[in-house]
């Protein structure tokens, strides 16, 4: 039954270890440096040893990032200037190894998986790299119809929980959400909106860098798209209207991740679309995200605000892919490493301060 | 004559290359993504480019982290609840690897070397990796007298203009900049302040956590020494009154850094009125700089504002001894691998979006 791997995964997702967190807190407050002094790479580490449930959390290693693809039927609405066929192009650049999350994943030490879950047009590549999972050529046009049926949408998710289980049985103790597919920041758009009760101008961006006109033409489209839900939508039926196949399946990804209690550090917007569906489906999973950084695009930072999340990075990007996720890898890896190599007060042989508040 | 060398490296300042700048600007829109997407990595790419003088830049490695320490006179007034022996045991720490430095140093990759160049008390180690180049057990109280006489402060210039050519010829190609001194935020503090002429209220923080009444106590400090300055008073004459061993070696370490063309990642405050005086000393040194973070303590963002810099991280921050820096590196090497390993549309057979504004 499509989705049974996804509603599986749903159901395993833990709350996190607040024992584990309390006593990397407390032992963090030990090393020698002044207490809170090291700011968000604390706060990471401390999250870190909850998501393993063990003080100190161990180093964040080897990381996989998966690379949805997936193309958009709302690309007929005139809401990108880039050809579709550059989402099969830069497939074949994610195989080739010349993309930026490839340059980016390989600083970080990061492996990269690239699948294709609904590309339309032919790949040109004949890359053993690249995982087959096509659940169709595109998704229909979200402007006038629902992108997906609910078994497509399931299809996705699974083939998303998939690739999460796969990459943690070979091995994987972090994952980074990685996507590609032209059109995709107005199914993000849509989503966000839906998610988060706010204003499709509020949500929509420029994306890849499109012109006032063709932002004013997308943020209508995510107005048009918002008007055919039901109310109170459960969050398949959102999924299946405004999502895209990628966008489905990073959802499945990121509750699976949470699932086999790994970090999931979370890219820009598409990523951020698909962990507040997430959310939706399995709250808990909040508990599991790093988010990597935030977006330009205004979606990201409403969904930061959604789930009271902090970004790691904040530098203007916009790329996807998992780049600006695959940029924070080294600084989440390094809150572990704090934690695990740092002296104390007592081993180093440093006088605390004179008094011990902070 | 002491100031010699810093007075050499000054002279050899050259401003950034224009041509390198922009030939990796126009390479980058060529790389297979939307222009401008990598945001802030991109404007670090080029500036990468601008210091090298080449398109595209060579990665940046390998790093050193020069760790300057000294001691604060001003201590004896109050403003930090720390014992002044820290600041030795600390050293003392760095040179057994087990400091948060240490830590992040290694996970970037990066040397560390300790300067004592100011330490008041004995320091407890014997450890070969310490260089020792002691101009005094730390500096005479600012608050009612000169820190340091005119050729101690060159003389602390001095030092930093030999350590960053040292580790230049021992092939570093990038510096990144270390401090530890209990007290030194009272120092940096001061040195802001007369250097941009803010209010000491407005650049005086809390340091390593100290409570209401220390922290009212230490702005009266600032006020006190800052009124003892003659008017437009030169950098030697600011750094002499009002600054520390480590800072005026740093601030020697920046401008040989600068001098030897290569990258100077700034860490906290501490750094920030290090680099506010290079500047006044030399201003094309000013283009070296990459501002690893924004500390939370006032004066970082001071000096990014009169600096006109952008830090790359902004994690809440605030320990010092080059911690902030080091997290950076990765993500200063990571634009120069964006320009030198991502392939470009041509290379790759992606279509550039239909038409080519961004």
């Amino acid at each position: 039954m499509t989705g049974q791997r996804f509603s599986d995964a749903c159901g395993l997702v833990r709350p996190l270890d607040s024992a584990a967190a309390s006593a990397t807190g407390q032992y963090q407050d030990r090393l020698t440096k002044p207490r809170g002094s090291l700011g968000r790479l604390e706060e990471i580490g401390i999250r870190l040893s909850a998501i393993a449930g063990v003080c100190p959390p161990p180093v964040p290693e080897p990381v996989t990032v998966v690379v949805f693809a997936g193309d958009h039927g709302v690309v007929t609405e005139g809401v990108t200037p880039w050809p579709q066929e550059v989402t099969a192009q830069m497939v074949a650049n994610f195989c080739a190894g010349g993309a930026a999350i490839n340059v980016l994943a390989r600083h970080a030490g990061a492996e990269v998986v690239v699948v294709d879950v609904g590309v339309a047009t032919p790949i040109p590549t004949d890359s053993d790299a690249l995982v087959r999972r096509n659940i169709r050529h595109g998704t229909r046009n979200l402007a006038v119809e629902a992108a997906m049926t609910t078994d497509e949408a399931n299809a996705a998710l699974d083939v998303g929980v998939e690739l999460a289980q796969r990459a943690v049985s070979q091995g994987a103790r972090m994952l980074v959400t990685g996507d590609m597919g032209i059109g995709n920041t107005t199914s993000a758009a849509a989503l966000i909106a839906a998610c988060t009760g706010r204003r499709s101008r509020e949500v929509t961006g420029r994306g890849t860098g499109i012109d006032d006109a063709t932002l004013l033409r997308k943020r209508a489209v995510v107005e048009q798209a918002l008007s055919r839900l039901p109310p109170h939508p459960d969050p398949l039926v959102v999924l299946a209207e405004l999502g895209g196949l990628e966008i489905a399946a990073l959802c499945g990804f990121v509750v699976a991740g949470a699932s086999s209690r790994v970090p999931v550090v979370v890219d820009g917007v598409i990523a951020a679309a698909a962990a507040l569906v997430a959310a939706a489906f399995a709250p808990e999973v909040v508990g599991y995200l790093v988010v990597g950084h935030r977006s330009s695009e205004p979606g990201s930072s409403a969904v930061l605000d959604e789930l009271g999340l902090s970004p790691v990075l904040d530098l203007a990007m916009r790329l996807g892919e998992g780049t600006g996720a695959a940029l924070a890898v080294p600084i989440v890896q390094a809150a572990a490493k704090i934690l695990r190599e740092m002296a104390t007060f007592d081993s180093a042989g440093v006088s605390d301060k004179a008094d011990s508040t902070s």
